[in-house]
């Protein structure tokens, strides 16, 4: 088996001032073409650390992926660095040159000087076009040891990754790994692990938890000499999980919790409505995160405020005052409005206290009331995750609320 | 200068099933902290590989910071490796265990054995409290080179830093590293950089382009032996730079364009009101991502179908029959209804074509309709990004509209 190491360089990476998600994305996509990641690593755009990390690289890996610094300016200096490492020497490209004016013709804007630097290739490598920027990739290779070389903003990697690196690399597929994660909502990391324990001590597949975004997931990975085999070693495994898990299982490979809600308005052509308060539109940014939730969605409202929760969602002026926006009757009458001004066939919505701070009535902050409503009536769920922290009390809000909608169409009892 | 290095440790990253932001974090404040960073690395929960990482990294720094691994399940190794790999043994800390044992009892949970494992120390070790999860953290020390050890869960990992492990890091800080952000909107990186060429070539402080999220930025960053110092150097370069992108200029580390509008709002004391289509949410999610949003935003419809813009916004029937939802006219209504609606005193619409597919009118995917309103009238900025990527498209388009709500503020002409 192929073995990899992804080096991502950026001195922005290792002062924090950017998340590394291009490691992210390429090790799923090298898991996926069967090629075995034994290291990720991160450094400046500093010359001498990384000739160094490249001769580390080189000793463990046959192939090995970087990205970033590929930009026309002077601390862009991964190409000249790894063309050093294996004594190459850059010479201008015409066509590539060519393609980079034709780059910023078509938007309008003259080229800078400075981006012809990023014409500049080794001679005997193979270019990756940027289909959504100026840089180019390319692959070289000496001894028997590759080095690819890829953009650092996402959405160039991305496109050139699927369409040029992934052909290049599939010289090195013998063995498939086949991953499937089952998703769960509603129960903790180790309560899971408890319940499929001898399942940890699996070889192949493996089958490994973990938390992510308050959810715990189980991961099934298995290594075979097809895709098919593969499969087949984890297919009874992740029905093995379903029936243990069966009460908190809501998909396998749906994404996340939005996903397989509108997977199944979909699947019962229903359509949904949603109110919210303290998400502030974070629920319908999730399902319309989507592509085609135009069929199953049409209308969200955000009532941040108590006068556009009642004028717009004809919430009582009396229940606001009486219980507060942070309320059961509150989340029931927002759920109800949100359904009768749609006009869709379930709506669901979300007031509470999102922090860091409490509201003037001092409620806890964390507290959440969830509602849904349907023409065979409202229910209204309270969650407190018992945090300050406002990215994850939404979050969370909003994960629970589309896991209400999700339990209502399935007519299953919510879980607090 | 102490000089760091950061290890995550799990097969989940290797895999790529998560993004890895951990590292960012812990890099972005080891910076703050004065603490160099080296080098980031991802490794598999593989005792080999980890104890030959460990071996590397304490040749080149002082410090390694380890994050991921401490969980109860048995893939979870960090703890027990780098206890071999400095020669400790692990025992029963029953304080820790109590600790373990009253999060459950909050929780109204029972613990899971497996849990218990998380209360092993090594006996000399200086124990990170955990106040959202069940796992210590810790740092310990052997022939002057430090191992902390941290959660992986960014909720676990973030205050656990704040609270014990940057403490304990301080007696490493002789110089201070200060960096700040200066952010643009409406120009390229390279364009950004050619007009700031001269100072790209800085040592103290530095200042380097980078682009992010569809924005352009410029890192401004001094080492002194101060503060003081360090803020005297970077003060009159931003100044400087300030001044040269005057036209694309919106601030300094003021995080996000919606930071930015949220800030600017609240200084006038005006409020926004949203009216989506394309962006299902998204704007109104980025301005309550801000707390303290309340004070300035009370109002967001997502109307995803021509209906609801008719029914709600009241925009015109004809118009969205003649023009098509993705239209000018329809851009400026929405606009207008949403002001109407909420009685804000300005309000923004969008309305354009996510991707990855057109609509049945064949308008191009990336194309949208911005549409601002206030007392003094409506104004609508057509934009295209030429991209098919529904995530970008959404994104770009939510970040031009409240660009847009804020040169009207600043009473600026918009940049399309």
């Amino acid at each position: 088996m192929a073995v990899c190491e992804i080096i991502s360089v950026g001195t922005e990476i290792l002062l924090g001032d950017i998340v590394n998600t291009d490691s992210q994305f390429l090790a799923s996509r090298l898991a996926g073409l069967g090629i075995s990641v034994l290291r990720q690593s991160a450094v400046g755009d500093n010359r001498g650390r990384l000739l160094t990390l490249l001769g580390e690289a080189a000793q463990r890996s046959d192939i090995i992926i970087l990205s970033g610094g590929l930009g026309p300016t002077s601390d862009d200096i991964t190409k000249e660095v790894c063309c050093e490492f294996f004594g190459k020497e850059l010479e201008l490209h015409e066509p590539t040159l060519e393609k980079i004016k034709s780059y910023f013709k078509g938007k309008n804007v003259p080229m800078a000087e400075i981006n012809t630097k990023q014409a500049m290739l080794p001679r005997d490598c193979v270019i990756f076009p940027n289909s959504n920027g100026t840089a180019p990739g390319l692959a070289m290779e000496k001894d028997g040891k590759h080095i690819l070389l890829l953009p650092g903003p996402p959405r160039e990697l991305k496109p050139m990754f699927l369409e040029s690196a992934a052909p290049y690399l599939s010289r090195f597929s013998d063995k498939v790994i086949i991953s499937h994660s089952v998703r769960t909502f509603g129960i903790g990391e180790s309560s899971m692990a408890e319940k499929v324990a001898d399942l940890l001590d699996m070889e192949n597949p493996t089958v490994a938890p973990y938390a992510k975004d308050g959810e715990a997931l189980l991961r099934v990975t298995a290594l075979a000499g097809s895709e098919d085999e593969a499969e087949k070693l984890c297919a009874p495994v992740i029905t093995e999980i379903e029936q243990r898990l069966s009460d908190y299982f809501y998909g396998v490979d749906c994404g996340c919790i939005e996903e397989a809600v509108v997977a199944l308005l979909k699947e019962r052509r229903m359509k949904i409505a949603t109110a919210e308060s303290c998400t502030g539109g974070f629920i319908a940014k999730r399902i319309t995160n989507i592509p085609g939730a135009s069929e199953v969605f049409d209308c969200g409202v955000v009532s941040y405020s108590n006068e556009i929760k009642h004028k717009i969602l004809g919430v009582d002026s009396a229940a606001l005052e009486e219980y507060g926006a942070v309320s059961e009757p509150v989340a029931a009458q927002m759920a109800e409005g949100a359904l009768r001004i749609s006009g869709a066939d379930i709506a669901v919505s979300v007031t509470g206290i999102a922090g860091p701070d409490s509201d003037s009535t001092n409620k806890p902050v964390g507290l959440c009331f969830i509602g849904v409503a349907d023409k065979t009536g409202t229910e209204v769920l309270q969650i407190n995750t018992g945090r300050r922290d406002r990215d994850y009390n939404r979050y969370v809000c909003a994960s629970n609320a589309l896991n209400a909608a999700r339990l209502r169409i399935l007519k299953k009892a919510p879980k607090g």
